[in-house]
């Protein structure tokens, strides 16, 4: 048996730790300093840690609690008022960078001849990939903020669920072109049973759940272990009979909790295990991901453009939504801030696209560099995007 | 990318929880119905869960944060008055069942002539197995009764750490006498390092973390992760480089870490972090490796009395070194039932051998009915042994 993993999880606790530290200092987001600390301990510089089974299931499961925690802490009313806004917000979030990173794509000739796939659709793809939206960075610099239930934050996390279920249905449109035996009409059906399913059995088993914690009027380890394993079902039940993303279902198990008697107990215990194990290994899991190989001065044009069009279509997209949508301006920079982040998603995304021979292996490395520039960059943008003129709140925690 | 083993956790959580309950109600320790869970879900019985390699190394983890909070809570002035009897108690609990494991298997004549050790060296190798004890389950049981730091739990502790090295010894003895290329004297000087390692970087450490700690008056969450961390290094240390047991590592820096200002809250955020996600997928675990083939009638009568053989030799090994120590005959009964769970230690001792050729593979099943019979009956006899004839204590924590 070999037990490098337990060095490697002490590096990653030491380092996202220390690096954290570091970024708070530089009045940064301590996310910052893990995501940093994640490509110092990666193939992209020191090459102490490879990614893992093992180490990429832990993440999964701090990424499912992150959302899990966002979903509880979620004001609820305040995302019913949001709903169409939301969807407005996401609706431009994805067709404005799906647009850009077309043109990108179309413009450096990264199309390669070598492909099955069509260069117009090898092209198409590479927006695809840009329409991703992952949520979790910015709902970690939301909470270190103490900012998630503000009327910006929950814009976000409605927009970032229907971006989810606007890219997955993108996703299914462009690989039914590619290959035809994913049958569209099916997964339409699919992601609408999914929210039947959340709605019948979210509601249900919540009320159910909620009623047996408000039995004991003690905090019971038995009512977070249930919690948990609750919402563990439910990320289950997204990513495999539904093929919505398991955060998804995450956020949506919070979310159904969020008005439970012991919300303060089972988020504080939720918390504990999220800070002292999974979360700083999904951080670091990140930056782990990127490998630099040799790129030539077209891949490199090609990255940075592709960089500066993630960021920017977002900012335009989201923003231009939610102005449209009567938020103000500040709100509007905040949401399409708070959006930008491609993290994981993209990743999954172009993985499925090379598995089915629309993006050739030379553009990998630029995709996973804006991958993770942008996951970088949304926090620092966010604090600066929420920085009252007065003094700025305290964290909540101490860390 | 599969993503079942957010279905198996939750499964998992859901029954070690229940059972736990269950046999709480039947005025058993909770950890028996953790231990049924796994027996039940595994290929044994519904045969739901296989073992994993997630699921084995966040089990790992489990079993380390056991013995780590096992380190924390002992304490350390009746360690060092204990240690004589610790190790009195140690050699007669690893010198009885290791003439009781070779009687049984000399009497059962269960030496196979194919392998190609002699059949001495195969039924030594048989009292070998039966010399290790795993204290995990005991660790947790007088936990949940509040008993870890009784003159009775701390013996077991001590003399736990002290069988786990002769059981090195003696398992190094006879592979040598298997496998030329393994050298007695290094394995000797190496566990004689880990000693050394041990009080040198533990005490410096441990040292220099608790001043750390103590300078800022307020808990804080860096201060718990880098404790994690040091603890996970210790971990790693002893296996990598002494080939000491991790948990011996863990047990360690828990120890150095007893006197820390701010044991109590690390304490409690480890607790988090143990019963919400890392014990119940240590104890569901060892019940999972269950698989019974279909055994011939020589090898059933082989399992019985090895079990019988495996249960009497610890209690009466254990309990005459502490009654020769002069513990009470009650502490001495509980010392010796406290030793008789053999747990993941026995089944990794039987991995060497087998992979040795000292054991064949038939032996496998009667082996591991051993290890989680004597596992489970563990914590029912403690709880009977530890009973006050007044009330008993209460439970420390809520479950």
């Amino acid at each position: 048996m070999n037990y490098d993993y337990l060095l490697y999880l002490a590096i990653i606790l030491i380092s996202t730790k220390l690096l954290g530290l570091v970024t708070r200092k530089a009045h940064m987001p301590q996310v910052v300093g893990a995501l940093l600390a994640g490509l110092l301990l990666g193939p992209a510089c020191l090459d102490l840690i490879h990614g893992s089974t093992f180490l990429n299931q832990i993440s999964e499961i701090g990424v499912i609690v992150l959302m899990f925690m966002a979903g509880l802490e979620t004001d609820t009313e305040e995302l019913k008022r949001s709903g169409l806004a939301s969807f407005i917000i996401a609706l431009f979030g994805v067709l404005v960078p799906l647009a850009g990173g077309f043109g990108v794509a179309y413009f450096c000739h990264v199309a390669s001849p070598d492909l099955s796939a069509s260069e117009l659709l090898q092209n198409i793809f590479i927006g695809i990939i840009l329409t991703a939206t992952s949520v979790s960075i910015t709902v970690e610099t939301l909470k270190e903020m103490g900012k998630v239930s503000t009327k910006a934050g929950t814009a976000i996390l409605g927009a970032a669920i229907i971006d989810d279920i606007l890219g997955i249905i993108a996703l299914t449109v462009i690989t039914s072109m590619a290959d035809p035996s994913t049958n569209i009409l099916l997964v339409l059906l699919k992601i609408a049973g999914f929210f039947i399913f959340a709605i019948v059995f979210g509601i249900a088993f919540g009320f159910m759940i909620q009623k047996w914690i408000s039995l004991d009027p003690k905090p019971n380890r038995r009512h977070v272990i249930m919690t948990f394993a609750f919402c563990l079902i439910m990320s289950f039940c997204a990513e495999h009979f539904f093929g919505v993303a398991d955060i998804t279902g995450a956020y949506v198990a919070g979310l159904v909790l969020s008005h439970s008697s012991k919300r303060e107990v089972i988020y504080h215990e939720f918390d504990t295990v999220s800070y002292l194990l999974v979360a700083p290994v999904f951080f670091a899991s990140i930056g782990l991901k990127v490998e630099l190989s040799s790129m030539s001065s077209n891949l490199l044009i090609f990255t940075g453009l592709l960089l500066v069009v993630a960021i920017l279509t977002k900012i335009l997209g989201c923003g231009f939504g939610a102005k449209a949508m009567k938020y103000s301006t500040k709100e509007s920079f905040q949401i399409g801030i708070g959006m930008i982040s491609r993290g994981e998603v993209a990743l999954i995304v172009a993985n499925k696209g090379e598995s089915l021979g629309l993006v050739s292996d030379s553009l990998y490395a630029p995709i996973v560099v804006t991958v993770v520039i942008t996951t970088i960059i949304t926090p620092i943008l966010l604090k600066a995007a929420f920085k009252d003129k007065k003094n700025e709140n305290p964290t909540t925690a101490a860390t």
